[in-house]
């Protein structure tokens, strides 16, 4: 094989499929990036078997070939090259030869017969969204998943259409982050669960371009997202998803309307009494036009109060200061509104059309003072 | 004690002062940051025995007083406030209020009587630098300390003053780095070893102006340093420095002129090829008007040709990768000399006018290939 292109083009292609290298692996093959230049067009893929990424890069096939690399070691060496055109050359015993000006690097490579390809998958159901929606949306839900594997459904995300509005769910067993999304067309009702891995591998690679499109495929194992001229393929959770509506309701006893930035600085500072680990809830009391926040830990004492418009009762209620500083980091509006029933019962921030909805459940709390 | 002062005032004092408080002590009130209050000006200050940095701070003494405060705490605490005036009350049991807009801190703070203040200093023998000469010396130096307390002398840099020249040398077994400053007036000598921890916090402090003047003083013990509101006094440490004049030699064999960006970039692309904690050293190889150099690794190999200027011998020679590295990035020059003798022979990277020397061991390698 023996292929030339701009440092700029493969550097972009390999810090792409990069996302899909695993970081710790039995099978050496798949800390490796495939070059395919077998065809007309110059591949580049990895596969960690959940999750492969494919994209196309611009350059000069002079002999057709296959290799594969090293992804941690080619990336590296791409990244370092001077800016001009790269040479890649390999040979019958895989010995890869790199240049770029005067810098000549000799790595081996191996067989791209072992590598396992992504599942060819037959697109036809797709949806529609921008770049920037599907970044945007990944943001604002993907912090309430859950990390612990022993609930794997709790590890990904729903992806619910229903005509045309895509809904993206997570939750962790102490929230749930819901945001709606107006699609530009109607499509068939579809339910997957996404991998978080997935998602967060994908927004790092997404250019966030408003004009940008992604198509999304489904099909019953898979999800695809294509883009530019790169391919995400991964592997669908399986399972039946949590019923959500049940636990969302709209009934409230005290709705709470709060400057958004106060709110979060507020808070931010009162965890800084707060050593990590050490799980002690921000207390909020709430009165007639005001909110008074309190936390109490061995370091010391903080209070703070802030103007707000109030309906309904009175209400103390506690929260784990993180997770509502999570939640309110994603929210863009400058005002909020938060809806409460009772101490026990969880809160629920979101906006009047329901593009985002928030539900934290509160913390037991001993009234000490 | 009671006073107040603005957020940033306070802020820009807290930061100062805190690179002074141990990370790790058995004594809790090294941890503290002292507010002195006394007098008719409001000072901070903190002391980790070795090290004391002192500042005044602009701001209303309403009532007199003096209070120790956990350094971390107080720090977080001023930092996250809103930008605005902050109020500080302590009570005879060193309970401490700070308050700024609505927002309320409680901390308890230690009596200030149990803190050790810095030593008070005759301030007689001194020089003038700018702060940007004093903050760029100790960048081009300090990397070439040893870590290692094993010889204590080594973990600080000599500060030698003859007549209007400051020489400022580290040295750590394997290399030496010297740099030369021209003062403005004629000083006594002087020969001091400061810790190479006063210096890297020093540069962390030191605002780097052209315009600003730091003023140093010597003891026997100590050295201080003032500049603005800020005074740094640390201990010196005890015994002969290194004799390095030894070790310098104008000598050569083998002169060449390089420039200095592509030799960097060069030795930083061969280094990718080297896991950490791998000694492999990079193989100059130096003929009339090119530079070849080559790695080799277990993970494949690299050379590249850069064009030179020579004069004498040709010469091939180890180095560990880093150590060049490290010199050359601390090199404003765009194109270097760089003096050698022999394979087993230090060499020396210095200017003309000697404003620079660094002094680099070479490495036994063997020639495969």
């Amino acid at each position: 094989m023996k292929l030339v292109c701009s440092k700029s083009n493969l550097l972009n292609g390999v810090q792409i499929v990069s996302k899909a290298v695993p970081n710790k692996t039995t099978m050496s093959i798949l800390e490796c990036i495939l070059i395919d230049a077998r065809g007309g067009n110059i591949k580049l893929i990895a596969n960690d078997m959940e999750l492969g990424i494919e994209t196309l890069i611009e350059g000069n096939i002079v002999e057709k070939g296959l290799i594969a690399l090293d992804a941690k070691i080619f990336l590296e060496i791409v990244r370092k090259l001077p800016d001009n055109d790269i040479t890649i050359v390999t040979d019958s015993s895989y010995k890869t030869t790199i240049t770029c000006e005067k810098a000549k690097f000799n790595i081996i490579g191996k067989s791209g017969d072992d590598f396992s390809y992504l599942p060819s998958i037959e697109k036809i159901d797709s949806i529609i969204v921008s770049q920037f929606t599907l970044k945007e949306v990944i943001r604002q839900t993907i912090f309430s998943i859950s990390d612990n594997d022993s609930n794997k459904l709790m590890t990904g995300e729903l992806f619910e259409i229903n005509e045309d509005i895509l809904k993206v769910v997570s939750l962790d067993g102490h929230r749930i982050s819901i945001r709606k999304i107006g699609l530009k067309n109607f499509y068939m009702s579809k339910k997957v669960v996404v991998p978080g891995k997935t998602l967060s591998e994908i927004s790092k690679i997404l250019s966030g371009g408003m004009e940008e499109d992604v198509h999304i495929f489904f099909t019953d194992k898979h999800i695809v997202f294509e883009f530019e001229s790169t391919t995400v393929v991964s592997r669908l959770i399986e399972g039946e998803y949590f019923k959500i509506d049940q636990m969302l309701s709209s009934d409230y006893e005290t709705k709470v309307r709060i400057n958004k930035k106060e709110f979060l600085n507020c808070i931010d500072r009162a965890t800084l009494l707060v050593k990590e680990g050490d799980k002690k809830p921000i207390i909020i009391n709430i009165i007639d036009g005001m909110m008074e926040l309190k936390i109490n830990s061995t370091v010391g004492s903080m209070n703070e109060e802030i103007d707000i418009d109030k309906k309904g009762k009175d209400i103390m209620i506690g929260f784990n200061p993180k997770f509502l500083i999570d939640a309110l980091r994603v929210i863009d509006d400058e005002e909020i509104d938060i809806y409460l029933v009772n101490p026990k019962a969880p809160c629920f921030i979101r906006d009047v059309e329901e593009k985002y909805t928030y539900l934290i459940l509160p913390v037991n709390f001993t009234t000490v003072n």
